[in-house]
């Protein structure tokens, strides 16, 4: 599905590990005051004055967390990315700088490795983050992107883990399963595309659930928003993983339960359409798909006010005693205790 | 090679991603004050306060960088937080806090992680630097690590590749080839090893090229010499691919060209004597073995009497203007182009 059959074709080899770099990275720009020095010295400077750093690392390896078959390049370069830079976000904190690994079989041309640059280009210019360093190697079989990402904080606005409390509402931003869902339907078309390489696919009615699948995005707006609306959440967390998962995590290190509300978890249409063409649970997608990266987070009831009528927030439950366990409380008014069924990449072998 | 060919096998996926994580790192200790949060959350959370923050990165892949026939996991894990902290000791910078991120396939047991991460808690624990995230995945084929290293230092102390200027004095710290004679002294091994799984392999002749190649140290302790000696070098760089491609960054990014004496190289005889019996020119490996990591640099005239005696820094040159080029002075007098032919992992397949 790649658009352009016969790219162009330059060996990598050609350039050498330098020649690579200096290709590579020649038009990556310094956006950030804390940004003293970039790429092309041992390491990168940088300046937090009286900030608080914030760094996270990601790594994504082909045939684990992607499949070049409907992945672009610049899809992939551009996702490395923000899912650092969500992590970033899920302290309450700003994306400042990232650095960029990667490692590349012989079978990929240097226009290949230039198309996931360009994605990785086009996040950080969306993000305003500077491309600080990296390392650029060969592999001896496939395509590996390790991202770290830094950013900056006051130490009082920062958000962790362990903050949520009893009877605080559980919130999250956007809505969940889509990106889940819009793999399952690419996940489709590549086996209808190894039976029938001729076949046209008929995206139309999953263009939402596919754009969330292959071009995520770091929820950067929910620390102005809420800062806007003068709310510090007490926990937060990004839902990589799946919202029950996720949830597990925040009440695990809150040492607090919860109950999660069936009826208020937020989806949208598309995937309530495309979970009956394909005959799953819209609320077991919701809760169990990864790679939403939305945020969780828990505020005081003080707050609810100021989000009740916010289309960015929506509240899906609330925080117990740990004694309480962790339930969803389902639409028929059962309660189940909530697993942590996220996509696991360690299980994926 | 390893100690134990029947060692105890626990499967990874009994303890899921995040079982082992919490596995292989509960015994990290937090030693940096600047380290506010380390690992268990989205992010860590750094307060340099009036320092500057430094950072850098670096790849490790199976059969690209090492080769596990005769690196032990315990040797790789420390090597692959070495050659970070290198980078950051090339800043003139004091390491602080590192992330580690680690891929396996399934081959691979849990007493093998371990290792791995036995050899990064010590390396760890002797540069007194703080492990504070990472991220932990399956591979399909082989292993693979992906470190980022942090460090902090003063403004007013961080050394880059561009301050040489004609006339200074290159320096050099400890001994140069040794790690690369040791690869070589450890491929032959595993060659007779193929041919006769039986032979007892006799390494007493190659101890120090051998644990130069398998633990190779960053020298940390250069930062506090110079410091004592009150030299701030003007250009500084380590050398991990090779004196000769490491002279010609310098000189690149400072414009400037440099003379390298031959008969100044540093080299221990254990070197010399290993040259003469694989018929390898000794000088040709100085300059072009690379994993060294001893720090290359660059010092004005008047700080010549403060280094002269120093056992710890050998002068093996001095700069010139950029348009004398870079060359290497032989003991006969020639005058020789420098090459980059140092390792290059792009080159490697």
């Amino acid at each position: 599905m790649l658009e352009n059959k016969n790219p162009q074709r330059t060996s990598i080899s050609q350039l050498g590990e330098f020649g690579l770099i200096d290709h590579l990275t020649k038009n990556f720009e310094i956006r950030q005051d804390s940004t003293l020095k970039g790429i092309g010295d041992d390491a990168a400077v940088l300046d937090f004055k009286d900030k608080k750093a914030i760094v996270t690392t990601d790594l994504l390896i082909e045939g684990i967390h992607f499949d070049l078959a409907f992945m672009p390049l610049k899809h992939l370069g551009y996702k490395a990315v923000v899912v650092n830079l969500s992590d970033i976000c899920a302290m309450n904190a700003k994306p400042t700088q990232i650095t960029v690994s990667i490692a590349i079989s012989n079978r990929f041309p240097l226009e290949a490795v230039e198309e996931l640059y360009a994605g990785i280009a086009l996040a950080a210019n969306q993000y305003n983050v500077d491309v600080i360093g990296g390392d650029t190697t060969s592999s001896q079989t496939g395509l590996l992107i390790s991202v770290t990402a830094l950013g900056q904080a006051d130490e009082s606005e920062i958000v962790y883990r362990n903050g949520a409390r009893p009877n605080e509402l559980l919130v999250v931003s956007g809505d969940l399963g889509s990106a889940y869902m819009g793999l399952q339907v690419l996940e489709r078309e590549k086996q209808v595309f190894l039976v029938n390489p001729q076949s046209q696919p008929d995206l139309d009615n999953y263009t939402y659930l596919i754009e969330r699948q292959l071009k995520p995005e770091a929820r950067t707006d929910i620390r102005t928003l809420l800062h806007a609306l003068e709310i510090k959440p007490t926990s937060m967390i990004d839902i990589s993983d799946g919202l029950s998962s996720e949830i597990l995590h925040l009440c695990k290190q809150s040492n607090v339960g919860c109950n999660l509300f069936e009826e208020k978890l937020p989806i949208d249409p598309q995937l309530i359409n495309t979970c009956e063409e394909f005959n799953i649970d819209a609320t077991t997608v919701a809760i169990n798909g990864g790679e939403d990266y939305e945020l969780l987070f828990t505020i005081g009831l003080g707050d609810f006010d100021k989000i009740k009528a916010n289309p960015n927030f929506t509240v899906i439950g609330h925080i117990t005693e740990e004694k309480e366990g962790a339930h969803l409380i389902t639409r028929a008014d059962t309660k189940i205790p909530l697993k942590a069924r996220g996509w696991n990449a360690l299980e994926s072998e």
